[in-house]
């Protein structure tokens, strides 16, 4: 009676990721916590870069006066305006302060957005496997989740995107490098993806928001290129962080990012603002904009954690698992050997290695490893997928 | 089209603060900044005290590892625990870091009890004048704010909150000391608040909640004691942050604490820190809660604001304005002069003073004055003060 009855339900569906913490937490007690092998959580062993640290110092040092007050709802001028300059030089197209709103995460940015565009009722389409937050996202603001299925490298099926999107279908959102296959949408599909939404735009009549959800926008791998959305669907909004490029997770230091282009973009960037103060979060944390607004060009070492990728993707390959070469992101996504998800994982689990199963993600018959941990976690579950794969006989 | 409708309708209503700040702006850009005497935010122009920044520059000199990674989403033990403390100090209550969530700053917090307890339809009381936000944030969760009036002394009328509670009400919201009346509740008043609320969740076989807004719960004055809520009422849930006492409005870090004697207790916390995540918070800053951990019993110097309330008080009740002494927080609520608040506030912005007008807080036919700025603007403001009062003939 204390909680409310959806939030209770809520609470009750739980969370994948957070029952797997709760019983690594609980192997962790018994058998030390140098004796399990934990993959199971998106937070990033890497510190933040030296530019961080100096800027952060120089800050400190300099303390200016108003420097923790209250700035306009929509974040610093010169914050939005450094990162308007950095999204300008990476995808050339011009990009002004008035494009930019600042956040507490990406996290807030998407439950800013939502707020903003959805009429109860509305749907958003996602694609599984998909980040398991979307559900409360897009339930916090009176939307409906419609969940899509992707191909076998993780792509969204536009053919089924084609014959679901109708006149409520308010927004289509998409999370490349994708949390948990570590897929990269190509140029070509973006394209696609954004002449067939213009296609529908036209024949219902409605706007059709591209939400795109680049919290891992700097972590590619292969040398590949980021491929924007800008130019290939009017109505786009981009929603990130730096809890990834910068390593911050615990600042909520993030941005929404409109489409110059976009129709009544001035509405929208004002609902955005109103929104950001209305939710509760005011604005982003006044200290950490700061600092991000001279660190727009800097990440942590990307090839540190391509390192990580090839490692453990070329062990697992040899030991007979089905996984997807991740090109972004720090997750994998194989598939279980076994045909319960959870049954795999609880396996590994006996071999103190942690991981979340594939239905926290909307996609059973797979699982999710978190690779942003230090070498010797990694190299130490090396013998847990061993085991397992040997009594499942996937070798 | 891009905006939806209820949002829409929310921008259009607008903040009266808001009006008066874009207002002020443009008077700013015509007569120059140190011109206009801007009383109309409550952005305090006080710097952190020395200790935040000591704390500070220790903790960025250390650079520990990890310490700005996500934690869990009710926030570090350290932080919670040190609040606790803090609060047992204070109350001589038995807190644990159990009754405490970590939060980005007071709105954040209310939201987030606010999603944790509403059902749809589910009534909150507040009482008017109130802090206009309130309006947004029990509607982003469901909720129907009903407002009830005070008394000249702007305490709130228990005799018609009676007759107003019913089977519907889930919750009470009290602000002490309040924004935009500086009133301060007796603990006499809590004790029969609590008494009444009692009876009532007896009477309707309920959970009433008193949510208490202590935002500017260490800025009182005259040596007062700061009256809690705790023993007066066992379903009590407070919300502040550090904004006020510690000069932090931009960094936005924040509480809540429930009653060690909730009934359900440890479902309502879970509750929370539920919906601390889902609903996009997902943590309050790192890097501040390391730092507030040891700034529990610090606050800016509150006998600066005193001596801006007495030298602002004692004048305008020498030009002839009827306004109740303020006991806490950083504001006045004097009469307007005219009945038609606006038409006031407009009039004092003819001689450059920033107010906003009472209706913004629900109570027409007064105006708010925010005290919290240097004495500079303070001294400047008096002219014009005076002047109005001479036009409208109230000495």
């Amino acid at each position: 009676m204390s909680v409310s009855d959806r939030i209770k339900k809520s609470m009750a569906q739980g969370s994948w990721v957070r029952k797997m913490f709760e019983e690594g937490a609980s192997l962790k007690r018994r058998y030390g916590e140098e004796n399990v092998f934990d993959l199971s959580l998106g937070n990033p062993v890497m510190e933040p870069p030296s530019e961080f640290h100096q800027e952060l110092k120089r800050l400190v040092e300099s303390s200016l006066p108003g420097m923790h007050r209250y700035m306009e709802n929509a974040g610093y001028a010169e914050t939005r305006a450094a990162v308007a300059i950095q999204l300008s030089l990476e995808t050339g197209i011009k990009f002004t302060m008035n494009d930019v709103v600042m956040t507490c995460g990406a996290a807030g940015a998407l439950n800013v957005v939502l707020k903003t565009i959805l009429n109860e009722g509305d749907e958003v389409i996602v694609f599984a496997p998909y980040f398991p937050e979307y559900t409360n996202y897009i339930d916090n603001h009176g939307g409906i989740i419609r969940i899509l299925p992707t191909d076998e490298q993780f792509i969204p099926r536009l053919d089924i995107l084609e014959t679901t999107i109708g006149a409520r279908t308010k927004a289509v959102l998409i999370n490349s490098p994708n949390n948990p296959s570590g897929a990269v949408y190509s140029e070509d599909f973006i394209r696609q993806l954004g002449e067939l939404l213009s296609k529908k735009e036209t024949q219902y009549e409605t706007q059709i928001f591209l939400l795109s959800d680049e919290a891992y926008r700097k972590i590619i791998y292969d040398g590949r290129k980021y491929p924007q959305v800008w130019s290939h669907h009017q109505q786009s909004i981009v929603v990130t962080s730096h809890s990834k490029d910068l390593a911050l997770p615990g600042e909520r230091i993030g941005y929404i990012a409109v489409n110059p282009t976009c129709r009544q973009r001035e509405e929208l960037v004002g609902g955005l603002i109103h929104c950001n103060r209305t939710l509760g979060f005011v604005n982003a944390p006044a200290l950490m904009q700061h600092i991000v607004s001279r660190l727009q060009s800097v990440t942590v070492p990307i090839d540190k954690y391509q390192k990580k990728r090839d490692f453990l993707y070329d062990h697992l390959i040899e030991m007979g698992y089905s996984v997807m070469k991740p090109r972004g992101a720090f997750y994998m996504f194989p598939e279980s050997p076994l045909e319960d998800d959870v049954a795999f994982v609880r396996e590994l689990q006996s071999w103190r290695v942690l991981t979340v199963p594939g239905r926290g993600f909307g996609t059973p018959g797979h699982f999710r490893i978190s690779y942003c941990v230090d070498d010797r976690t990694l190299a130490g579950s090396l013998a847990g997928f061993q085991k397992t794969a040997e009594k499942f006989n996937i070798g």
